[in-house]
């Protein structure tokens, strides 16, 4: 029989191959090719993603896991004979344990779905990565967001996983506490590993209060340098900083043209405090303005209710579809760099420089606080290569101040090269890794490290 | 030549072989047997850990790295013919970069010390085990301590370490930056591994801004119940908790007895908190105080003052050594199960009840705010066995609410059975890893986990 028939034999009505999901599983957000994968599976179960994987190894056919498709660097695009295994049906919140700060949930649970169902409890899962990914593809890719100032990333808020490996085997890792010394840290070996070590299948998410008294602020300055140094000045401080983002002043160009506003063109910083009385709030409010202004503030607003708050950060939260409107491309390429923070300004600079240089459309929207920005570039019919010549310089020169390449959005296809680069003495033993996890090459092959 | 006679000859004067060096080396803190290392070796740097490691398989000789010495789980002593390296003499303070929040230090540093260097420039490195351990220790096994609910252990302010692999080559894994999704997380991988993996040679670590308002709060309790219910509602009020430790009344007896106070002989939580602001911290602390006596707090007292703070904490500080006179003994063994929060009062009833039973010497002390806690018992001569059970049952139970056998102590010889209990699925793969990075078997054999 052949091997898709086989799939469907043993899946049955969880495999589809028509064209419309071949097309859509065959394309990744902002990557450039389209590779249609030979069939999509959806499992409902653990039970069926061992299936898969049994039939992958009797057929030698690769599987490629995918969560909600949102990934940035062609993570879940097929590089050669491949089928899909979308986990976005595998949906059930198993557990909620308000006192212990813990959510069970399998693969294709969203963020902000999990987030609705804990808001009645007091609770949430605090990492943003953004767009309304799947948390098996964020702890795929390690994705981390707007709060990890505060919260950390996937590596901090995930205790537990249950993964699929290569030859069929679902094993257990981490452990639901909030803490453990008990052996390797395996968890962590498959945070990140973005499906080429093992299918996650479930997870243990650790919980935060949601904070009741938050104010927000917006502060213009007259350079990135400026803005930067606010920037330090409150993580030097203590402040219960929470988020803290950079729009620049082409972003509030954008901004004004896409809402017809007439915000300075200016850099800014959007700012987020979680305080924890209603008093701290006011007195933090007042030093934030101090340090805000001391570095060079030329504007700055305030806000303390939902409603302000929201119209407050608007800047930011339309920054990516202003552009793109402003800017119409065929694709938009991010950069994804992160550096020690006191080489931001730098960096920033050197984006605008080759911008300019370049003849690019592009904006930088940044994680200030944990060193990680984003340059937002259209790519024009023909530009793609610029575009890359772009992306590369900055990854370069993040490398250079002892950055990364990346610092939310993972390897994938498009990073290899900078992998290598940034790890020249581990990257053998990430190779190594994989090919220990998964011999015969069948988990997202062409993804983080080639095993040879 | 005979393999100590080549070893001299290779590091000269950094070898030792005297007697007194060799006992030192051959006994772990609350471990019970001594088996003496055939050297101990004193590298000054990387490259002499290289020229070990190309002794080791030379002469087919193994290597247990040392920090300073305060494991509890025999980490370091011997399980067969080997040698001790012992890095304490790899002490400098290589990079502190104030502006980055960013150290970079040899493995034999401190944290007492880096966090002697860094408070004038109002930084401190946060994970705290208690004993002065040092950074390359406390990286093998994954060390955190009373401030672990806020600012997370060795994981979380790790950020990149420079390891010396079994073949002697030394690489670079994590990257000194606040995040990165740059390939799989080697770096989590080697913290938690005990030596058995590699040897540390180079930490970058995270540093913290000293908190400038601090308050502390100690609170008596009717019972651990109340207690732990008292420790819920302060996590989830979002009130900046920086510590919050539980002694019981055994060792408030223990107290009164070695200092001459009067203190309740009840439960009690010493809570330490974190303000942004002066004002807030006045806010926040009548905040407390009204959380905890909700939760049936019978007797309060607060501090502002370091001088008023030290005081009041001292039965927290001082419960180690107030239970070892008050129970003298010839050794003191202490469990290290982590359970999720919620299971804390019944579990440290079950150790209360045990004690009883079992006619030990114990008392409990908790990072409650991470279900951690140690039961302190007194090993009489002879009472070995029993208090080995105890300690078994204690883990079991752990392991049967979803617990870890160990929250911080790590796994060292004694802990291998619950390693098994714990990990059943992922074991054989940690097994693995183990003769992935350590072939031959060079790297602290016995520990952790043994290959075959």
């Amino acid at each position: 029989m052949n091997a898709i028939d086989d799939l469907k034999e043993r899946l049955g009505g969880k495999v589809s191959t028509a064209e419309s999901v071949l097309e859509t599983h065959g394309r990744g957000e902002s990557y450039r090719e389209t590779r249609l994968p030979l069939a999509v599976v959806f499992p409902e179960s653990t039970e069926d993603v061992q299936a898969v994987m049994a039939w992958a190894n009797e057929h030698a056919i690769p599987v490629i896991a995918v969560g909600a498709g949102t990934s940035l660097e062609g993570q879940t695009v097929p590089q050669g004979p491949a089928v899909s295994l979308d986990l976005s049906k595998m949906t059930r919140i198993l557990q909620v344990s308000p006192e212990d700060f813990l959510a069970v949930v399998e693969p294709g649970v969203t963020y902000q779905t999990l987030n609705r169902t804990l808001r009645n409890q007091g609770l949430f899962f605090p990492v943003d990565p953004g767009a309304d990914a799947s948390l098996g593809g964020m702890a795929g890719t390690n994705a981390s967001g707007t709060t990890t100032v505060r919260y950390g990333g996937m590596h901090q808020n995930v205790l537990a996983l249950e993964v699929v490996l290569a030859g069929g085997e679902a094993i257990q890792v981490g452990r639901a506490v909030r803490k453990t010394s008990s052996g390797y840290d395996l968890k962590d070996l498959f945070i990140g590993s973005e499906g080429t070590l093992g299918i996650i299948t479930k997870l243990s998410v650790k919980l935060h209060p949601l904070p009741v008294h938050v104010h927000t602020l917006r502060a213009f300055f007259p350079s990135v340098e400026a803005a930067a140094e606010a920037a330090y000045a409150l993580m030097a401080s203590g402040l219960p900083l929470a988020r803290v983002e950079l729009v620049d002043d082409r972003g509030m160009n954008d901004i004004n043209w896409y809402l017809g506003r007439t915000y300075p063109e200016l850099p800014a910083l959007f700012l987020e405090f979680h305080s924890s009385t209603r008093g701290g709030l006011e007195e933090e409010s007042a030093e934030v303005q101090r340090l805000v202004r001391e570095a060079g503030a030329s504007s700055v607003d305030t806000a303390v209710t939902a409603e302000e708050r929201t119209a407050q950060w608007e800047a930011r939260h339309q920054l990516y579809w202003a552009f793109t409107k402003h800017h119409p491309g065929q694709q938009y390429m991010l950069t994804d760099a992160a550096v020690p923070l006191s080489h931001m300004p730098e960096i920033v600079a050197l984006a605008h420089r080759l911008l300019t240089e370049m003849e690019l459309n592009g904006t930088v929207v940044g994680h200030v606080g944990d060193g990680n920005f984003h340059t937002v570039v259209a790519v024009a019919p023909g530009d793609y290569a610029r575009t890359q010549e772009f992306a590369d310089r900055i990854a370069e020169a993040a490398l250079a101040m002892g950055g990364t390449a990346t610092g939310e959005h993972g390897i994938g296809v498009r990073k290899k090269k900078y992998l290598a680069l940034e790890h020249p003495s581990s990257v053998p033993w990430m190779r190594e890794i994989k090919r220990l996890f998964d011999p015969k090459g069948l988990l997202n092959p062409g993804k983080v490290v080639d095993p040879k």
